[in-house]
């Protein structure tokens, strides 16, 4: 049974003042309360109170992937730099990867994710299909060297995850590996009291089900995800699908019409010179494709998302065209480039370049445009690719009904990874046929440190951090409010709740205010506040909800029995 | 509650034959036994079962840490390089540390033990004497770039420490956070069933208290230690002290007679070519301190102990001498030196060579020795420094009975480091009476993955691990022999252990013979092994003791009973 934490006792200095560098509510927070402390950029130490809250959390995770039978493990952090060059990795992850040589100039990295590794434990342990499916995970110390670390906790350099993999020998054992994981997920989230969205990860394209975020909306989030206020459609916004611009009847439109359009290179300057919508106008932005040019057609007001065109088209590589390019190319007038002229150009477009859509765009001639460019008509698609920038208000691709975006922090992600990491390792058990069958696998990440800030952005208010109480660092926090006969109460109070079997910290400081303590008690944001005050003397003291502010004043034994049951 | 634990889904491959490369036998068993895997020298992979130990091991040292008031944090692992370069460990620590570069260049390194960021800490969280003491802990990862990483888990380059930091005002404080470790480290070792000694680790000379060693003594262990077998006495052997030889009445000898000794530069040469034992010689080290030729002299048949001599001499620097550094010094005569010629030389003595004995040593000319050189008479020690190699036999410095020697693994270590590192970051707080007060310090590490291959060590028999119940990875390994009637059994069995509180380990593994299940359970070393074997039908069941072999036939409701009983 856990001790009364004692504040006199407890190392603890809360700060009145948010840190000069502290942009997030959980960064200030956190640091004002005294859980954790900035040791470099992106390296942080877990003081007392943050380290019981980080292991809460990290027991709530043990606990569901303990229910779906999944089995942990501990592997280094400090790895050996081979497998990570067997799977490419050892270069793809560039400057993010930290890199370093032990004493004898061997190449070592400290590790981001441990698919490889796992991979290589499996095939040393596993050799039949009798001793899989097999889901491994660990709790651990994770490093990324992060270009901008920020955000306090949120964007850490080193930071805690739990990682697990999965190893089955068909597909449909993956996807229940995956369906147990998502569920398991679930249930953390909810045990954490963190509201969260589960939305795909990557467009319909690759398989709708094959990669899945889970996100915590909060204003302090690095990613913007969209959501369906109808239906139960979310989705990263990378992954949102378009489900195809309307065709219309090309016929009705007139011919194409040549106009003058002097100094117009940008969409902006052309709807400005014809007065017209930007949303008529047909953009065309070239890029290279694994060094050739290609078009790609969105409607003048969208912009266009490399990240997604990028998603599309990989394994190929996607860059930007420069001066250069043009040089012989007389087809490719800058700022005045139209489809209906690319004849060697492949040319990509968005749905709502539907067929029998008119347009106003480039002539293909300096200062020319061209209007009624008909889609069908006038030119031909290559491929239609979804590749704009989602905006709020744009068709949700289940129900229809406007899109609406918001921030979140990402706080798990699973993946069906499939053979990508066996192939590498040639990961084979022998099947109940006698022969030999590639495993396929999944691997799923929550990140726990992040959990807490998360957490800590979701719940706090304007008065400091405001824990559920399964993550709290403690179910009570009584509060002596400064003479003898108060503490000796808060005190007695404090073993009889801590004997009930709850964890209790108790603020017995002496020399420290009543205000102070009541502003750090609000601060800590501990659930249940009770006050050993002015009616000490009667045995009556005051019980306060941390969220609500509600009080009352109640005697010893009414309070215990209350925060008791509440614990039940 | 926890789970029963079924062999069939637990990823686990025992192995009949020893890893090629181990030498100890805690790491061929725990690599057999399926506990942990190597990823790279030094470097390892905590398994399913090992997974379990290493956290039951750290559970009992977090639980006495927490019940002497200590508190957790966790601090990083991966460390800028300028708190370690303020204190000079940055260049100290040699090869030993592992460096790297983050990606703008800044240095970084793997902590090793974290005293600079402790005071750090403390520094930037305490100030004023109310705010201490303190006892700061952690259970982390740490780095060292060992030379010749081995033994399995026992010196590993990556390992699970927990090291600990205290904080006070004045040297008393220090004593008692000191000893509340002292005792600490004695409940965690008995709780674990560790057999341990706590030496010395320094000289008398240094303050006998200020720092001592938790030993387990086991055949792999890399530390040698001293004990006595009459009185409680142990030290590490470079912190033995010998108490003084007897003066002697030095009139009683002769005068001094020199000694034609042709070709005899060596102590057995000369004790061979005078037909005396080499105890009656007097052999004089000729080393550099700080640059100055020092002699030590000690009986010809002892060896000087370097490590001891810089110790006692720190922060000065001990070299040895070279044939140049004889040139020009015809007082020094290579081989034959003798402390009776020596006077510009200062001359450190074992306290073995006592005032009024007398010696055979060198006469400071080519092939001549002496005899009648007595300590007192003909020379004078400047100093007396215990400087030679403990040996077996050597008197107890508190009882003078025969030391007996043996070796172990050092398992817990603490220090009373004083002010080293808060005058480096001038660590002071507001005194009592209103002047800064500069804070003291100590130091205290047990090393949890290495007891954890101490405990096999100690434990293990020839049949495989045996493990103490609080530490095992389960109470009890119940052994399906293999029918389905038996498996259905020892299934039920383990499902009402369960229930009882207790961690059950289920063979139900099918295609797996008796055989191979018995030999695997006693290879894992749960303390019990329940079989459902020949009489599973009569609801009978064998009851094992790993560790006597001790087996009896019982009703399962008498199996139930006995290992619930047993649990309490």
């Amino acid at each position: 049974m856990a001790q009364v934490q004692r504040m006199s006792r407890l190392m603890l200095k809360t700060l009145r003042d948010d840190p000069a560098d502290a942009e997030t509510l959980s960064h200030k927070l956190l640091v004002r309360a005294g859980y954790v402390r900035r040791n470099a950029a992106g390296i942080w130490s877990w003081l007392p109170l943050g380290k019981k809250v980080l292991e809460n959390v990290a027991r709530v995770v043990r606990e569901e992937m303990d229910a779906i039978g999944a089995q942990e493990v501990l592997l280094p952090a400090l790895l050996p730099k081979e497998p990570y060059e067997a799977t490419g990795r050892w270069e793809e992850y560039g400057a993010e990867l930290f890199r370093l040589q032990d004493r004898k100039g061997a190449d070592y990295l400290l590790g981001p994710t441990h698919e490889e590794i796992f991979t290589q434990l499996v095939k040393d342990q596993c050799t039949s299909y009798k001793d899989l499916p097999v889901i491994l995970y660990q709790i651990q110390t994770k490093y990324r060297d992060e270009a901008r670390p920020r955000s306090g906790i949120l964007r850490g350099r080193e930071f805690q995850m739990k990682d697990s993999y999965s190893f089955d020998t068909t597909d449909e054992g993956l996807a229940e590996s995956y369906r147990l994981h998502r569920e398991a997920y679930v249930r953390i989230f909810e045990r954490l009291g963190l509201r969260h969205k589960v939305v795909s990860a990557v467009s319909g394209a690759m398989g709708g089900s094959a990669s899945e975020e889970f996100l915590a909306p909060a204003a302090a989030g690095e990613d913007t995800f969209v959501y369906c206020p109808a239906c139960d459609y979310a989705a990263n916004t990378e992954a949102v699908t378009f489900a195809g611009g309307e065709s219309a009847d090309g016929s009705a439109h007139g011919p194409v019409e040549e106009l003058d359009t002097p100094d117009t290179p940008t969409i902006e300057t052309l709807a400005d010179h014809l007065g017209v919508p930007a949303s008529t106008t047909l953009k065309n932005l070239l890029v290279k494709v694994d060094g050739e040019i290609v078009a790609v057609g969105v409607p003048g007001d969208r912009e266009v998302d490399l990240g997604k065109l990028e998603d599309h088209l990989a394994p190929a590589v996607v860059e930007m065209v420069t001066a250069e390019d043009f040089v012989g190319r007389p087809d490719l007038v800058r700022g005045y480039v139209g489809p209906q002229g690319l004849e060697k150009v492949r040319y990509i477009a968005d749905p709502r370049v539907a067929p029998g859509t008119a347009w106003i765009t480039g002539a293909n001639k300096q200062d020319k445009h061209a209007r009624n460019v008909v889609c069908g008509r006038d030119f031909q698609v290559d491929d239609y690719l979804d590749v704009v920038v989602v905006e709020e208000g744009d068709p949700c691709p289940k129900c229809g009904t406007g899109l609406m975006l918001d921030r979140a922090i990402e706080i798990g992600h699973i993946f069906q990874l499939g053979r990508k990491y066996t192939d590498a390792f040639q990961l084979d058990v022998l099947g109940q046929n006698g022969k030999p069958v590639r495993v396929t696998m999944g691997s799923y990440g929550i990140g726990v440190s992040r959990a807490v800030a998360a957490l800590a952005e979701q719940t706090a208010d304007d008065k400091g951090l405001c824990w559920p109480r399964e993550i709290a660092p403690a179910d009570v926090h009584v509060v002596a409010a400064g003479k003898a006969l108060q503490t000796e109460l808060a005190l007695e109070i404090s073993e009889k709740l801590r004997e009930a079997g709850l964890r209790v910290l108790v603020d017995d400081r002496a020399g420290v205010s009543p205000g102070v303590k009541f502003t750090d008690a609000e601060l800590i944001g501990v659930p249940k506040i009770l006050v050993a005050g002015r009616r000490s003397g009667e045995g009556v003291v005051e019980l306060k909800d941390r969220r609500t502010g509600e009080r009352e004043e109640l005697t010893v034994e009414e309070a215990v029995a209350r925060l008791t049951a509440a614990a039940e």
